[in-house]
């Protein structure tokens, strides 16, 4: 997504070879045009599948489970990171380590609103190590419902996390795919952006 | 808010006199339809003010906050609940005490996406103690921004958030005010209806 790529290149904090902050237009100041842009895109890529529900994780998911589910007139799921006190019935849950924050939470769905009827896109802001979405992505089997695939809007290539989930049989596609950076420098790879399901 | 209102009283689940699920359709299953729907009420609402930012804090406000922007075609910013390790620069923060998670925890936002040039609108899903919005509101003026007002999706008018509000010189218009509630019974407050600022 050129946009997207653009964007990045512009605004984007590179801190390291492995830190970019996009901070100022996806996620803790949110640009509500390119994030309805982001998920039209995501339901170009997936228009060969009928998604019935998409599913993210919370925080910095919900912004682009949203698009999502505006472009493709479905509803979505936001899993929690914790179980809250008013989450009291019965959960699909998976543990998933944050390499950000340094600990292990427990991913929550209600089984409510994920079943054998649904087929499922899993989106999400970031595609690194690949932790949250793996969870997802056991979540989603476990409740018996289909998985239609996974898009990210930003994928660290370099970072097994792509290889973890097409291990998994899982399609993944990411908007802007990252095949290096450094500090005032990112290489994309390009071959994603013709894309579709 | 009419819809709203229905929605509540055939899929809320009022586990005791305080206690409010919504988690179908607001805040961890979300109807992305009537998500839209809210976002087109606070506008509105808010019609008299020139809004050039929407300001919540994730996770559950993030998909009003969003719907917020794409009605009044501005950029939202989450708060962010912890001090990340990726978030380094210099934030306004404000200490909040949550009764549903029984912890403390720091609100922060970054002072690059807030200052005097903006005219603020907060969203939030619920207004109940009012603990969150009162930080929220601590952050707006200490980054020297105009504060247009406090939107929030469902309130539990017999609860203290209003009052501490308020208090503060705060407007505050709720979708959905719950005057009080039962299981199996809830009475709104009528008198919002058609408020415009």
């Amino acid at each position: 997504m050129k946009e997207l790529q653009e964007r990045i290149r512009q605004e984007g904090l590179i801190l390291s070879d492995t830190v970019l902050k996009v901070d100022s237009f996806l996620n803790h100041q949110v640009d509500t045009k390119l994030a309805l842009a982001i998920g039209q895109e995501f339901k170009r890529i997936f228009a060969g599948k009928t998604i019935t529900k998409v599913l993210t994780i919370e925080a910095s998911g919900i912004q682009f489970a949203m698009a999502a589910g505006i472009a493709l007139d479905v509803p979505f799921v936001y899993a929690k990171k914790k179980k809250a006190v008013t989450l009291s019935e019965s959960v699909y849950s998976a543990p998933v380590h944050s390499f950000t924050r340094q600990e292990t939470y427990q991913v929550s769905i209600s089984q409510k609103y994920l079943g054998p009827d649904d087929n499922v896109l899993i989106v999400d802001d970031f595609l690194a190590t690949g932790a949250a979405l793996v969870g997802l992505v056991d979540i989603v089997r476990e409740s018996g419902a289909t998985l239609a695939g996974v898009g990210c809007v930003i994928e660290k290539s370099f970072q097994e996390g792509r290889g973890l989930l097409e291990a998994k049989g899982v399609q993944v596609h990411s908007l802007a795919r990252i095949a290096s950076m450094s500090p005032g420098h990112v290489d994309f790879i390009e071959d994603e952006e013709l894309a579709r399901v």
